[in-house]
C-alpha cells in the first residue's frame, strides 16, 4: 500500500549545488534521493516545492515522494536524520494525500535575502548574508517595497529565457526590516584610554533583511528584487522609479540578480 | 615614534584552535600576529582581552599591540582586512595611551550562549549554538538567573586547576532570551492536503540565548553558568538550588561545561 510522504526539509546551501539533481555534484535533492533509497529499500526520487539555486539557504523547504514502506510518515523525520549529513535535516514528515503536488497547488512561499551592512563583513554572517559596505537610504528602500508588493507581471524581475506559462505573480508582503547591532567596543571612546576621540559611530552596521511572501516566484525574481531595492537604497533613482521598471517587462530595466548566498526560503504555507 | 593600537576583532571560531598562539595549529592571536608583521615589517605580538576556546566565536574581542609603523591607526583595519581570512575580520583600529591593557583595566564583556531547542538540528545554526531536543522550563531558568547575578565566588563555575588570585567576579545581568520561530509548513495541517491532522505544534523549536554581562569571567565560567541554567530547565533541581551551588565552592557542585561552538563573545566595554 503505498502512501505518499511530505518531508519539511532545512539546509546550509554553502556546500551544494542547489536542490536540483545534477551528475557528479552534491546537491540537496541528490542526498534525499540516494539516503531514502537506501533507507526505505526502493528507489525514491522527491519532488521539490522550490529549486533553490546553488548556495541558496532554507529552514523550511518541501520534498514529496511515494513509497510503499512500511514505517510511519511521521518516523521518517528521525530515522533519515540519522543518516543525513549535518547540513540538511528534516523538520518534519508526514503523509499527504496521494495526489499532493507541491508546485501544482495554492501556496504562498516566503523568502529572506540578508545583507550585512557595515565598513567590513562580519565573519560569523558571512555565510547566508551578502556584504555591503556603501551608505544605503533605507526609508526609500522601503518606499520602494509599496511599487512591487501586489499582483504583477514580473518580467523584469526574472532572468532572461526563464520559460513560464505567465509571469504574473502576486507579492503578498515585501518588507525592509532593520536590527540595530550590539557588539564592538562601546564606551571605550570618550575615555581616558583612548587618545583621539574617534567618532563613536565608527561601528554602525547591522543587519538588513529583505523578506517577501508571496504566491510564487520566478526564477532568481528574490536577488532580483533585493538587487533592485539595494539600487534605490544607493539612490542610483528614486523608489517612484520601481514602478517604471515593472511597467518595462524587460530584465534589463530592473537591477542586478545579488549573489546566492544571502538567500534563504523561510517558509511554504498551502493557502 | 611607537604607539599602541587596539583592534576590535570578529571571528568564527569553527576552524581555529582559540585564541592563543601555539605551534602548528591555527589560533586566532597566531594569524594576527602573522599578518601584522608581515604587513608592518617588523615583530607583532597582540594582547588579547579574552582568551576565547576552540569554536568560540567573536563579535568584538581586542587585540592590542605596538607598532614603529607611520601608518595611522584607524587606517589599520582596512589594510589588515585585506590579508585576513574571511572567517578574521576587524571592525575597527585605533590609537590608545602606551600603558593600555585590555586584561588589566576594570572592563565589562558580554557573551552569549546559544541553544537551539526543538525535536533535531537546524543546519544554518549549527555552527553558532548547541544543539538541545529535551523540553526545558524557561521561566525555571529565568528564575534561576537571579541567584546567579550579582557579586560571588565562583569557584563551583570555573574548571578546576583554574589559577587565578580570586575567583570574585560581578555578573552584571544574566538573562535567558527566547524567539519564537519562524518556519516550516504552517497552515498546512488541517487542511485537505494532509491525510491526517499533525498537531500544528510539531515544529515548535526555536533560538534560547542565554546572555551575561559581568566584569570578569573564570575559565569556562559562561559555558558552565550556561550548563546549569539547562540543568534547572530541564527540571533536575529547582532554580534555588542555584544559590546552594554558588556556596559550596566546589566545582562538582554545578552543571556541566557545555559545548564550546554555542559560546559567542559579544562585547567589550571598558568601564
Amino acid at each position: 500500500m503505498s502512501k505518499r510522504v511530505m518531508l519539511t526539509v532545512a539546509y546550509d546551501g554553502t556546500h551544494y549545488h542547489g536542490w536540483q539533481i545534477q551528475p557528479n555534484v552534491p546537491t540537496i535533492e541528490g542526498i534525499l534521493n540516494r539516503n531514502l533509497s537506501e533507507m526505505l529499500g526502493e528507489p525514491i526520487e522527491v519532488i521539490g516545492a522550490s529549486r533553490t539555486d546553488a548556495g541558496v539557504h532554507s529552514l523550511g523547504n518541501i520534498a514529496v515522494f511515494d513509497t510503499n514502506a512500511r514505517i510511519p510518515a511521521e518516523k521518517i523525520s528521525y530515522a533519515l536524520n540519522q543518516r543525513l549529513p549535518e547540513d540538511i535535516k528534516i523538520r518534519k514528515s508526514e503523509e499527504v494525500a496521494a495526489d499532493f503536488h507541491p508546485r501544482k497547488v495554492e501556496s504562498r512561499k516566503t523568502y529572506e535575502y540578508r545583507i550585512w551592512h557595515d565598513t567590513f563583513p562580519m565573519p560569523t554572517e558571512r555565510l547566508d548574508s551578502y556584504f555591503v559596505y556603501t551608505p544605503l537610504n533605507i526609508e526609500a528602500m522601503k518606499k520602494a517595497t509599496r511599487y512591487l508588493e501586489g499582483e504583477h507581471d514580473f518580467t523584469s524581475f526574472c532572468s532572461v529565457g526563464t520559460e513560464v506559462e505567465s509571469k504574473v505573480r502576486t507579492i503578498y508582503q515585501l518588507e525592509v526590516l532593520t536590527e540595530e547591532q550590539e557588539t564592538g567596543n562601546q564606551g571605550l571612546n570618550g575615555k581616558a584610554q583612548t587618545k583621539d576621540a574617534v567618532d563613536q559611530k565608527q561601528i554602525t552596521g547591522g543587519m538588513i533583511r529583505i523578506r517577501v511572501t508571496g504566491n510564487g516566484f520566478l526564477y532568481n525574481m528574490v536577488r532580483i528584487l533585493a538587487g533592485t531595492l539595494l539600487e534605490v537604497g544607493k539612490e542610483l533613482y528614486p523608489p517612484e522609479h520601481v514602478r517604471e521598471m515593472i511597467e518595462a517587462h524587460d530584465r534589463e530595466a530592473a537591477g542586478p540578480t545579488v549573489p546566492a548566498h544571502g538567500l534563504t526560503m523561510i517558509s511554504y504555507q498551502i493557502c
